[in-house]
């Protein structure tokens, strides 16, 4: 069992510097979104079509997270400059510390908003506090309606839940009603947005969400 | 740094009991396959498929990991008797101990091959021997083309790639090309199965695949 301790320690030394991003954030100004979900989900695609749907409106920063690659940086540089890639070398998860480093390559008296897109996973990124103010967990329609049920962490410690990839509903089995059920069995107040940025449906909730995150107007 | 040391012990131990492992599985004459994929890329339903498949042909066990529920195993259990759930309660991923837990609730005497369907997730499974013969690696097509780029682990140690879910090439932007590019780039070695559980292509190879692995002759 000599594991455990140091995993506590480990957690215990994010969470501090999770602290400090949380403090270097404010002091700047700009809150910031954790979006957690599968290798898959859509993330990176979300975030193209966010940033294209806030262009003009509000100055996004990105703090990408992969184990390796930097494919994600390179498709979300073409729609906003504000963007850092961290490889995690093989790790599953964001910890803080990569975070502060993402925060210091990204010019915070310019941005809005920053956004930290998390290693595709549904279980380890969710242990670790990275000094976001709201959490935003990203699950897809074709990865099935059992996967809150199985990654309840995921699922407890969300500020929204994003269903993606809605457009794909005609052509596999994702019985919605499941889905939605066993969300409200978790979590009663959690808000759910199902959403498609191929067919743009879902798209000006989410936008307006964001707005309200960051202290603005919807539209 | 003093949590390195102690995250080689966990793996030495894993090693030690995955060999407990293989040489329990090798005593019965039971071949072993680690099934691993992102969760939601149609592990569950691509065995389903299988055991329909070989019905009467091969008696298959199943070792189910999870990390909450037992979904996949009442799933399971409508193809084949011979089923065990292991959940997690966290963990993202099986680890030796867990899986000789559940061999020893299985009639191996009976079993002409047991499946272990890891946890999804395409990241830490890869760095537990379970005592497996061969490692599957799965991925499927909404998940995006660039999957295996992002994660070299689970490519550089499988013994075959699956790509499931073919049928919804025609609704997502899949570059099937990038797919088998970055594979050949990492291994030129490595086979690739593309299929679909819903219209049945690439079943027969899977299943010839499968019995060869067991020391048949293919149909």
């Amino acid at each position: 069992m000599a594991e455990i301790p140091v995993v506590e320690k480990v957690l215990k030394l994010n969470d501090e510097i999770a602290g400090m991003n949380r403090e270097t954030l404010a002091a700047a100004g700009v809150p910031c979104l954790n979006l957690m979900g599968s290798p898959g989900c859509g993330k990176t695609a979300l975030l193209e079509a966010t940033l294209d749907a806030l262009a003009g409106e509000l100055a996004v920063g990105i703090v990408a997270g992969d184990i390796a690659t930097t494919r994600d940086a390179e498709r979300l540089v073409a729609h906003t400059p504000h963007v850092t890639q961290i490889n995690t070398g093989g790790s599953c998860h964001l910890e803080a510390h990569q975070v502060r480093q993402g925060i210091a390559n990204l010019p915070l008296e310019k941005l809005d908003l920053l956004i930290i897109e998390n290693v595709g996973n549904l279980i380890c990124p969710t242990s670790f506090d990275l000094g976001e103010g709201a959490r935003v967990a990203m699950f897809s329609v074709p990865e099935g309606h059992d996967k809150p049920a199985k990654h309840p962490s995921i699922v407890l410690t969300a500020d929204l839940v994003l269903l993606g990839k809605i457009d794909l509903l005609p052509y596999v089995p994702f019985v919605k009603e499941t889905f939605l059920a066993d969300l409200a069995n978790m979590r009663e107040d959690l808000a759910t947005l199902p959403l498609s940025v191929v067919t743009g449906e879902g798209m000006g909730e989410w936008c307006d969400w964001i707005r309200k995150f960051v202290g603005r107007r919807p539209s």
